[in-house]
């Protein structure tokens, strides 16, 4: 995928997800500078096209002499976690979402669940944020990095993954059970609950158990990107300790 | 503080921060009951007011026969959260911001900051979010509810500290000390860098450690609300735990 403009590529760029910036020929001086200067330090090449070519590629002139080709971020199949997790040889640690309509919030989900080793990012399809140029930004370039994947229907999808013999934990304020209490010496999925009404009841009612963080304020829950964080890096800890 | 028209008020009864609705006489009755439902749900009370007095009070007659009155958040003097800890007889747990700059991560770090118990969230004045309505609609209500402080300069500010024996301790991936290996028992400050760029060099030197989260993917780092949320629910529950 190629995008362009000037402003446009300056914040591609914040995503991690750019693989080279194209530099018309003839383009003022200090912007040929300034994405030279962005390129080196992004650890990615530029190429100097003639402004005819880029323009015939592009279809539009209105490029300001400054495109960039990113790196495509695509859905994966729902079995590519798995097999992630027996490719690495670690306990399956997945991150499933119940409607997470916020694209930032998805964006940081899937940031944080790359980041702390987690092997995947399910949703479903509908009432879902979709893998949007948002989501992806606020990854940080985490979406390429980790397989994401969408399912028609989200409880079916539990209820395979309990057949697989993998343990379905859901995040619950309402559980009297921390994220430290628990063995995590298994094969799990954690679901993360919508901004604001947690799990649905049918979700909540296929998970093995719930699991809360412990809350000390008066604020009755966190934003769903930190909460994911807390449960993943708790999980990854006490794994790490027992081994 | 007074703010009007139905979408606005929609908006900041997610806040948490409504302390009642006012509803003008004679406005549509599908209005009436959606915000009569809004309030019994926040578990506020409705006035109902002459539209005439709710013109006045508003000096504009554009409020479309809704209003809310919001609570105050006012920042904090700097000792506050020092004396919230000590008359709760707890050990000092401070949020430090260098540069914080995202309003949203601001009101992120401040809701997973009250959520988890920490006394107070200080930034420096220049160069970081204000405490600006996005910031305190991103607490999600947490905003109210813990001392927000903020001074000229955070060098001075953390040896101020370090001279009343508070252990300055800032977030950094660069360090090989896990929050899991240290000893969070005695009064302590953690220091949060920028998105991106980190701590500053003064900053960083003025820190008595650094501690770090164990990232196991190829992202480099955490949003800074996830960052804060997994250091101060590891710190609160190692210090339950020798407790």
């Amino acid at each position: 995928m190629i995008i362009y403009g000037r402003q446009p590529v300056r914040e591609a760029l914040q995503s991690g997800l750019v693989l080279r910036i194209i530099i018309a020929k003839g383009v003022e001086v200090k912007t040929e500078r300034e994405f030279r200067r962005l390129a080196t330090k992004a650890n990615i090449p530029t190429d100097i096209v003639p402004r005819i070519s880029l323009d015939q590629n592009l279809g539009t002139a209105r490029h300001q002499g400054i495109a960039a080709e990113l790196e495509e971020v695509s859905l994966a199949e729902t079995e590519t976690p798995i097999l992630l997790a027996k490719t690495r040889k670690e306990r399956l640690l997945l991150v499933v979402l119940d409607q997470v309509q916020d694209p930032r919030n998805y964006g940081a989900i899937i940031r944080s669940a790359e980041a702390l080793g987690a092997h995947g990012v399910i949703s479903e399809q509908r009432r879902s944020s979709p893998l949007s140029a948002v989501a992806i930004k606020t990854s940080a370039g985490a979406a390429a990095h980790i397989p994401i994947a969408q399912v028609t229907n989200l409880v079916r999808y539990l209820k395979e993954l309990k057949n697989q013999n993998i343990w379905i934990y859901g995040a619950s304020t309402a559980s009297k059970n921390t994220v430290e209490t628990f063995d995590w010496n298994r094969d799990i999925a954690i679901v993360i609950g919508s901004e604001g009404r947690g799990l649905r009841k049918l979700v909540r009612e296929t998970c093995d158990d719930l699991v809360s963080i412990a809350l000390k304020g008066k604020s009755e829950s966190l934003n769903a990107s930190v909460a994911t964080g807390i449960l993943l890096n708790t999980i990854q800890n006490r794994r790490n300790k027992s081994t």
